[in-house]
């Protein structure tokens, strides 16, 4: 095992706003050897994540940054290759915070999950069965408290989390509206993931198209961009709405923060609440969260969209492209052949 | 009765930010007569607050806009100087809606309350038991949810609803700080409303006098300004840190909305909530808060301040000067005689 090689992306240098491909440098080192209580995982699937950009920030953030030199932070799928940890037995599909490199040697207390659901494809343990679907759940249920009939507007209404907000809205009865970049998103918003309408931003006249398909107002704003889309949504308020604040896409650099029209007086005259969220304050439900999202996927309330691309050297420029929006779907990075994803 | 006269402020021009002396004017008309069901009452003491600004303006709001010519809405302190409600009785001290006018013919269920703890002075139903008490307690209590050794800040601490926040939250032991404009009402928060600490935000260097109050940042912010006071404390937010919007008093129009550096990251980031409080919605709760902060008052837990203008041609003017921070307290205009007020 310890013959072979271990490519890893790691950090070079510190960007100020999206970390872009030159950011990033690929390494080869040896495979590592499992200690004892030790598990070595042979990575199958990359996460690519909006997130990331707060992860290499230098700025005060909710994780610590990744380090210079250090292999970039991410959510992974593997396979247990060897242990030494009597939990777990090569074959095993394992997923947790195992970085951008082909094998890791963690503790077994790192890992996050076992993946034992294999009659669904275990890569939406990254996306839809995992912290993307497990924000969309606990961020709309907890923070946003849908009732049924309220009107649900999402940003990033086709992407791997805003997607499964609208999904989710739409289980609890909520008329569900998707603000989406390009008619191909908009078109996936009402045919696969069944919005009730779906807007393109980049179409213009935002307002107008808000206003039309929102004539109760908003009860409940799931956010993932917090620029121009936000300030639009925010003026069509309901009295009582909820604002999730859940990303902030659309801001390239918070160093410093960006100027936007003051929110007080909309939170004032509705009576409305805006709320940060974090996936991580929920990790002692995510059971729950898992069990339920896995249910509604195969009773066929839920679909999902993957955007995978192949190969360790597609990483580094990544997570530029996904804030370009080339996306339809999660975005992946396979790094293992198929034998080896069994 | 009916030979009398009754001076009445009406609004003569709507104004686009501040409504100044201009904006009304004084006209005498008879005093009305009751009819079947009424009650006639001769106003003592009239209210001057922030919230007139909104209720003058035909930007969309939560109050039916004062219209152009109509007795300028406000609550007062008056006695029932004749009664054909059987609930009332002439000499009653009454408060409610009764606006800028010196007598005023309502229908008994348009009393909001007749004053009966008449051990604290009448007028206190227009400040700390009125309006402003009642903000402050459910505001605090109910969005804030304040936590003892938590941080409590409040700007614009000195006010009528911000001396009442502060002290409320020393009540359930937090520390205090206020932020206030001037040598003078600094004083006055550290030394008659008990802030543990004190900063005048007309000093310069906020964000480091902020820091050095709050060296574990900020579980609950109360906000009547909205502007760069707010900019400052945003940035030191604790970790699910509660933001009560209750007032805009340092953005003269929202029309358009000013712009200010974009919240969503501190709220992100911190997983704090912004919340917008509108009295109101706690109607029914009333008497439970006015129960309480009478006790308080009586307890010395709880001081106030008024700043009594003499003559209702003071008033057209009144609402700028609050703007302008020159008052010392809950800002009122006395209209009747020593004689009247009993």
């Amino acid at each position: 095992m310890s013959s072979g090689v271990n490519r890893q992306v790691r950090l070079k240098a510190r960007p100020s706003g999206i970390p872009q491909a030159e950011h990033f440098e690929i390494v080869e080192t040896p495979i590592p050897e499992p200690s004892e209580g030790q598990v070595l995982i042979r990575n199958l699937f990359l996460s690519i994540e909006p997130a990331m950009r707060g992860w290499v920030s230098s700025v005060g953030n909710y994780a610590e940054p990744v380090p210079l030199g250090g292999v970039m932070r991410s959510f992974t799928v593997g396979r247990v290759a060897a242990s030494r940890d009597p939990q777990f037995s090569p074959g095993d599909f394992v997923t947790g915070l195992f970085g951008w490199q082909d094998y890791a040697a963690v503790d077994g207390s790192e890992v996050q999950r076992r993946i034992t659901d294999t009659d669904i494809p275990v890569s939406t343990a990254l996306g839809v069965l995992g912290i993307n679907g497990l924000t969309a759940y606990f961020a709309l249920l907890e923070l946003g408290q849908p009732k049924a009939n309220e009107t649900v507007v999402v940003s990033t209404a086709a992407g791997a989390v805003g997607s499964c907000v609208g999904q989710i809205a739409k289980i609890q009865g909520c008329r569900t509206v998707g603000i989406a970049g390009g008619p191909e998103k908009v078109a996936l918003c009402r045919n696969e993931f069944g919005y009730d309408a779906a807007i393109d931003y980049r179409a213009g006249d935002l307002e107008a198209k808000i206003a039309e398909a929102c004539p109760n107002g908003i009860d409940v704003y799931f956010d993932n961009t917090a620029g121009e889309i936000s300030d639009a949504v925010m003026k069509r308020l309901a009295v009582g709405a909820r604002v999730i604040i859940c990303g902030t896409a659309s801001i390239s650099s918070w160093d410093p923060a960006p100027l936007g029209p003051r929110v007080e007086r909309h939170l004032l005259v509705k009576r409305a609440r805006m709320q940060g969220f974090l996936i991580f304050d929920y990790v002692d439900r995510y059971p729950e969260g898992l069990k339920m999202l896995a249910d509604w996927i195969r009773a066929g309330l839920i679909h999902y969209r993957e955007d995978i691309l192949e190969g360790i050297e597609q990483a580094p420029g990544a997570i530029a492209g996904l804030y370009r929006g080339e996306n339809l779907g999660k975005r992946l990075i396979r790094i293992a052949s198929e034998s080896e994803l069994g």
